[in-house]
């Protein structure tokens, strides 16, 4: 399959023109960032649904034909995608069904029916899911929206890419959350054909560095089990498509441990004022600690979302949950 | 006194370029805004220092005379405009010494001393603090820095005005919270200059309202003590000249009680992915309760910092400490 193009980025960028948002880019100026760098923050937790999930899902279900539309839409995804698709149904007018594990929390199945969808209930696992949503497009013909490998998607999340470069000029490296490596392939592709020097970084979780492994082999690498607390980044394998693009494209994968991870959510929310979910974290944790091996570099690190739970939020804030250094902003 | 004038707004710009941050718009898409509105929020919880303070402290010290730089600069706010005074003096290379309560807590007195600022200690109250301002004065020649009864400071703080109605062009009401009223008079100047059918409001909580009362009779009020927990808003008096446009200018002062200020602030972290100080939530306090009055309007409230203590934060995301509804923000 040929990889995604900047035409469909630009496209995309077209069909998502006042519905998503153009998030901004945030100066971490109260943050502590080693090695020179300078960095800012691609503020996706300001997305609507509050990631950038909705990129790629309003690009998808606007692409569809009137004859698709018609018959509705589903999705597996319990988390930012899922309520992503939700939302870009609901905006379009289209019937969206989104089906989520039995154990899903409320807040979660709450916000999905906010946007009109209906919520169907199947098992535990992802495979329970999927398997629902198959037998529910057989009965019904709903087409579906899947989370990441699909060219569609890939290029609505392209589009973040291209406000990055467009609103600072400067920057010489971009770092970017992979779960399925939508994200990562589509900014990679945007960034690259528009600056073919600057660095493109993907973080991942230690506990779900499938794609860390994939883009090291140079074969995508399927984990048995995950584990992470960075909920959206639970993904054991990364797509076709999108790996073709990472491995073209793509200088280094590196990872960071869960502590990092939440230590940098409470680092945020103190030296940026920003709450981002742990997903959305990894990225400028990886910046942060040093790992990106990045010096005296403009640096944009992208908050993919800020879909984080109040009690969650709360414990990253506690003395002993944080050790970070809050430097004086000058 | 002359009013400040939008030319002495544009010169500040001109000053402070560079060093303050041009501070995003961030649409509040995830609010449940009544009445119809349309709310975006200035964000100068990401200015530097974390504070709009910063914009009037770099152009009233910057504005000084080589004679003047040389004395070094004095203030006596333990709160956002001394530290604003101590970065902008560190930035400029020049000595600042900021007096504070002998009960500050340390965390504020760290941070100040981290811009390089001399730190004097003097007794708990405001009075004690200008007292001992004025000894330093009279024995080492200081220039002190008012907090905001200062045309400079005035035509720093109406940057952000100026910011706003560039921003979103379509805006109808500016919403700004008012302790001493430099920044509501500084941004009425600018907003009204550019663009008189927007109105102006001004927010003060319930507990520190002589601005509101002042606005009502139209003499300046004072009040003998102010208890609120809105604590860079604890002013019992607005400045004369600040007086004299706020009563041209400004359609309306309203007011919010502490409760909804707290709410406030939880409701931001969850439904706009944004960290206020209680001070900066006060305006979209008054939009999200309705106090403004305002209808159909596209609405910017100025949320004005997001220096606040974690602990002060982690309560304001407790759940009973706030019942308000986040909306799914299709």
């Amino acid at each position: 399959m040929a990889p995604v193009t900047i035409d469909e980025i630009y496209a995309a960028r077209d069909r998502i023109r006042g519905v998503a948002v153009v998030t901004p880019l945030v100066e971490g100026i109260g943050l502590d960032v080693p090695a020179g760098n300078e960095l800012r923050l691609k503020a996706e937790n300001f997305q609507r649904t509050w990631s950038f999930k909705l990129r790629g899902a309003f690009n998808a279900v606007s692409s569809l034909s009137a004859d698709e539309r018609g018959r509705g839409v589903i999705t597996y995804s319990s988390g930012n995608h899922g309520q992503a698709v939700a939302c870009a149904a609901s905006l379009l007018g289209i019937r969206a069904v989104i089906v989520m594990p039995e154990d899903a929390i409320p807040i979660k199945v709450a916000m999905t029916r906010a946007y009109n969808a209906d919520v169907v209930f199947a098992g535990h696992s992802s495979l329970d899911r999927q398997q629902r949503a198959m037998e529910l497009i057989e009965e019904h013909g709903y087409v579906v929206i899947p989370p990441f490998d699909d060219r569609r998607i890939i290029a609505g999340q392209g589009t973040a890419g291209l406000e990055i470069v467009e609103q600072w000029p400067e920057v010489e490296a971009v770092v970017v959350p992979v779960g399925g490596g939508g994200l990562l392939s589509g900014v990679a592709t945007a960034v690259k054909a528009l600056r073919p020097d600057v660095r493109v970084i993907g973080v991942e979780p230690e506990g779900a560095a499938d794609a860390r492994d994939s883009w090291a082999t140079g074969t995508i690498s399927t984990w048995a089990s995950v584990d992470t607390v960075a909920d959206g980044l639970r993904t054991s394998r990364v797509g076709e498509l999108n790996f073709a693009t990472i491995r073209e494209l793509v200088d280094d994968i590196v990872t960071v441990t869960d502590r990092e991870i939440l230590t940098t959510v409470g680092t945020l929310v103190q030296g940026a004022k920003l709450v981002a979910e742990p997903s959305g974290a990894v990225a400028s944790a990886a910046v942060l600690t040093g790992k990106t091996g990045l010096k005296h570099a403009r640096i944009v690190a992208l908050v993919s979302g800020g879909n984080i739970d109040p009690d969650r939020l709360r414990s990253c804030l506690e003395p002993d949950a944080s050790r970070q250094e809050v430097l004086a902003s000058g």
